[in-house]
């Protein structure tokens, strides 16, 4: 990997701009939080894990700029709606500052570095510690289908779902890996094709339309997508096009998991239904690269997210281990060792 | 409607040209055969039935313009893999000739000119028929989910399935239309956005990959597509994606209909398996409007259909009747009432 999807410096927080991916790879500063708030609703960071970290920066850029913390924490977490690491990232960071914020201010500014450093360095571990319990459902030889990007791209280095497969074809467990394109954002034809060819791995690009084919004729051994929220049922948001491809994979009786850090799960929200689905703007669909490629003034439906609902998921891979069903009893075992701990 | 899809007149074939639209309404003549040929392997002109139509004009240009009618036959049949309906009417075309070649140039040009209008006017007769029988399965209130584009672009007027939701919601049946996009060439977004918007009707693109999600909320009560090609058993090829969007439908109880005049299918064909998929360059996945959206470099699985197996299938509206299963015995029935015609 020549390139890094987010990196903080010299009080910048640095990142990849994926808008642009894979034509230009370019960088873009973040130096006040409200740069941060741009940075995630515009999608120059995306992947649930990556926009978690940006928010814990970009709380800590707002307190180093000395902003309103209340009207900082607010904003970054409204950036985007649906994904819960931001949020939990951001209130991590305002736990620490309610704890401190007596303290001289560059006690506070230690804290609060301190804290943002911890959640990038727990994410790159968490991302290896999931790669592992992943590789052991990966069955050998495997043809892997993957949806969006869930790679370096998404997360501080190496990936949830992709991290996993890049783990495992380093064991030489995977033999191919298919990537949907994953319309409308194309996240998968940005920026998983990107990972793939950067790093030379085995893989194709399909249109998201084309996984049922390679279903049906026995190319596809195993689906492994990110999260963006999960709920304690295990329902779980992801990218739109997920739960499509969930019910191919029922339908073919192909292993379908979920990877994803703990963080991911939202331990207060009962079921899928619970989930506000994040709508984006028509243009996402009217318009690809500034040109129009339908009508402008047609009516359009573009959710950000579908659930996939708990029953059509083999199994969640986190870095505690692989969750399998019944989800909400395990979901629940898993909450109660980590308030243990 | 204020554009036509094709017309023959002054000795060419006047086709709209359906890589540009929707932002362009331009025209393309066809003056000789190999121009036919072009706008059929480019995809000016696409949809089985408009195909055809241009096939059988494109082989009376190959007599007018004194073309080796052998070479003619084959560079049309050729240009689309896929669809019958070119095959069907080019051979259509080519019995005529062969009954009359012996007569003076003046009787063949008559007979040929004959018979490639007859095909034409046959096709605007037969999605009326199609609409009527089609109407009966549509339920009242009816919110309607389409793939690829099935309208009066694709055909001659009307269209196959766009024609049956047309008809429907002329008599009050259709509550709405969602219509996928349709990836890679965006058939949906481009081409049944268009006549949406044009006609005025009730509609809503999406991204393919959220039909999983209108469905789950009950927001889609039939599908209604078109077809290049159903075999004996009723398997059926269609646009890319069409397989996805019928597993998804049987997964959630939803009725799935083909709508395809009786020329689509090929009884000399036992199964889908026996279908040869046309693959397509990649570039139509890695480029949209001729700028990249994925590396130049990475490998890509462009099939442009798929085949829809005769179990997803609820039914078939041909101008016929609508054909049930068991499918092989009922086609068969309509096989030999054709032949006693």
């Amino acid at each position: 990997m020549e390139w890094f999807s987010l990196k903080f410096e010299n009080d910048q927080l640095i990142l990849i701009d994926q808008r642009i991916l894979p034509e230009h790879v370019e960088y873009v500063p973040c130096k006040v939080y409200e740069d941060v708030v741009f940075a995630i609703s515009d999608m120059i960071v995306r992947g649930a894990p990556a926009i978690g970290i940006s928010g814990a920066y970009g709380y800590y850029l707002g307190f180093l700029q000395g902003a309103d913390m209340e009207v900082c924490k607010k904003a970054l977490i409204d950036s985007r709606p649906t994904a819960v690491n931001l949020e939990w990232a951001v209130m991590r960071m305002d736990q620490v500052y309610q704890g401190v914020k007596h303290l001289s201010r560059e006690e506070i500014r230690k804290s609060l570095e301190k804290e943002a450093v911890s959640i990038h360095e727990e994410d790159i571990q968490m991302n290896y510690d999931m790669a592992t319990f992943g590789v052991e459902v990966i069955p050998d030889g495997a043809q892997v289908l993957t949806h969006c990007n869930t790679g370096a791209l998404a997360t501080s280095t190496h990936g949830t779902a992709l991290g996993v497969i890049r783990s495992a074809f380093k064991e030489g467990k995977v033999k191919h890996i298919y990537a949907d394109e994953t319309r409308p954002r194309l996240q998968g034809a940005r920026l998983t094709a990107f990972e793939i060819v950067s790093d030379k791995l085995p893989g194709t690009l399909i249109p998201d339309s084309a996984a049922a084919v390679l279903m049906s004729k026995g190319k596809i051994d195993v689906v492994l997508v990110g999260a963006d929220r999960i709920t304690q049922n295990g329902d779980t948001a992801n990218k739109i096009g997920t739960f499509n491809v969930s019910i191919l994979a029922k339908n073919f009786g192909i292993p379908f998991y979920i990877v994803a850090p703990t963080s991911t799960i939202d331990f207060e929200m009962k079921t899928g239904a619970d989930i506000v689905i994040e709508e984006r703007e028509k243009e996402e669909v009217t318009m690809v690269n500034g040109t129009y490629i339908a009508p402008r003034d047609v009516d359009v439906f573009n959710p950000a997210f579908d659930v996939t609902p708990h029953g059509n998921i083999t199994g969640i891979v986190t870095e505690k281990g692989v969750i399998y069903p019944p989800f909400k009893d395990n979901i629940l075992k898993i909450k109660k060792e980590m308030e243990v701990k």
